[in-house]
């Protein structure tokens, strides 16, 4: 089982990742796919007159603020690149059905309707923030659908213990699903090669790595990729693949050793 | 077998209609929930800078002409309102998942591409429609869900044999999942309380009529209610109930008598 998470953002080429998933669905492995809605969201924000609002955490994570309209605004968003995704793999012949972690509670866990966060060097707290943790995976509804020869195509809004439509990261959301599904490879891509030593140099690529080293050199969002192959290798994946989407079979590329990768025995816990 | 559409527009009470399904659906009545997205597409596509366009067709049905943009703005609406439905029935305990007719070509059938209207008492081919018909229903994945506790809630866009979003009536696609899923009774809810001899007046309501009396009677957008109680009980649905969302329990009151009935000998082919 391979989970494939693909970034949202600009300069994401979905088409040949969609082919390269097309290609690996015929050839009978078992996929799941997980996209983000950021910049559509963002995009989207910014045309309805409510830009988007990012805050970063005391520990140096970027989050973005989710009040109830900008909740909206992501579900329309991330409703119309999952429509839109489902759209191009139905058209080449991969049977894809879309996913929110709202639908039969397949992503949930608890709402954090506060965030902390530091402005002018001041802790503060943000209180109606629609965000959430992922605790639980509907792995039976996976299951369903992979075993009757779906594809799943999953995008959050997650679900709330209490039942509401909560934002929760999308590499996280990825994690928690392959986790859940022991997969044996986490593929996450996006529009960088992997982690870099230095971010000028793209040479610099770092071929396998460690948890901690991986923790030190991510910068930015990229932390928050960090933390989600963290949770899955401590989960159980086998293996997590930081690569670019933006080259020919991206994901065969990363699974034939492109990119960064961590392996279990970067945690310290499972030698291999 | 119970297929309850629900319109997405203005005035519409769907926290009754979705705490009725909620109650039929914990009393173990199998349920399948359709609804509309044209009120929150009209208003995303106004806020976007693409206001909604109408045409007439010759026989006087009403569509909304769906260029690119438009689908987008519909795939948007449809895409929150889906998970707004969904995220609502999640937390009444009713285990809900929202399905676009592109998630597995639940709905499939021809693109029409080209809407002949009228203009000026003038015949015009509008070119560059996403619309399409419906013509398969991927009943298995409907039966998947169902057997295994999820209660399907759908919205269009549907897809076409090449693979395309396209826009299609939302009461036609009901009419559709019911003749597949052979229902007893598909009930079409919206903010009217039925068929009504006197648009101005709602004691006029009539509560049992044939296809070719409703389509005498219907005005406006109704005529495509009619179109679809007509396709649906020549698919074999046993009744159609047209009747307002508008009140206590309306799913209950539409089967135990309220609204305007159609039965299958309404048809004049299988007297009953």
């Amino acid at each position: 089982m391979i989970v494939i998470k693909v970034g949202g953002g600009a300069n994401i080429d979905i088409d040949a990742v969609l082919s390269d998933v097309h290609q690996l669905w015929k050839s009978g492995t078992p996929l799941v796919l997980v996209h983000g809605a950021s910049h559509e969201t963002n995009q989207l924000s910014e045309k309805l007159g409510i830009p988007p609002r990012f805050v970063t955490s005391e520990s140096g994570h970027v989050s973005r603020f989710t009040d109830s309209a900008t909740l909206d605004a992501f579900a329309m968003a991330s409703g119309k690149l999952n429509l839109r995704v489902v759209e191009k793999l139905q058209r080449i012949g991969t049977n894809a059905v879309g996913l929110t972690g709202v639908d039969g509670r397949l992503l949930e866990g608890a709402r954090k309707d506060a965030i902390r966060t530091m402005v002018d060097g001041k802790r503060i707290m943000l209180r109606g923030d629609h965000t959430g943790t992922i605790e639980k995976v509907n792995v039976d509804l996976l299951r369903l659908l992979l075993d009757h020869g779906y594809l799943p195509v999953i995008t959050v809004p997650s679900i709330s213990y209490a039942g509401e439509a909560v934002n929760a990261d999308a590499d996280r959301a990825a994690a928690a699903i392959a986790s859940a599904l022991a997969a044996s490879h986490l593929v996450i891509l996006s529009n960088v090669p992997g982690l870099l030593r230095d971010v000028n140099d793209q040479a610099s690529l770092v071929a396998r790595t460690t948890v901690a080293e991986a923790e030190t050199l991510a910068k930015g969002r990229f932390k928050k990729k960090v933390l989600g192959a963290k949770e899955a290798l401590a989960g159980g994946v086998g293996e997590v693949v930081f690569a670019t989407a933006n080259q020919t079979s991206p994901v065969q590329a990363a699974l034939a050793g492109g990119g960064t990768h961590l392996g279990r025995s970067s945690l310290g816990k499972d030698p291999a």
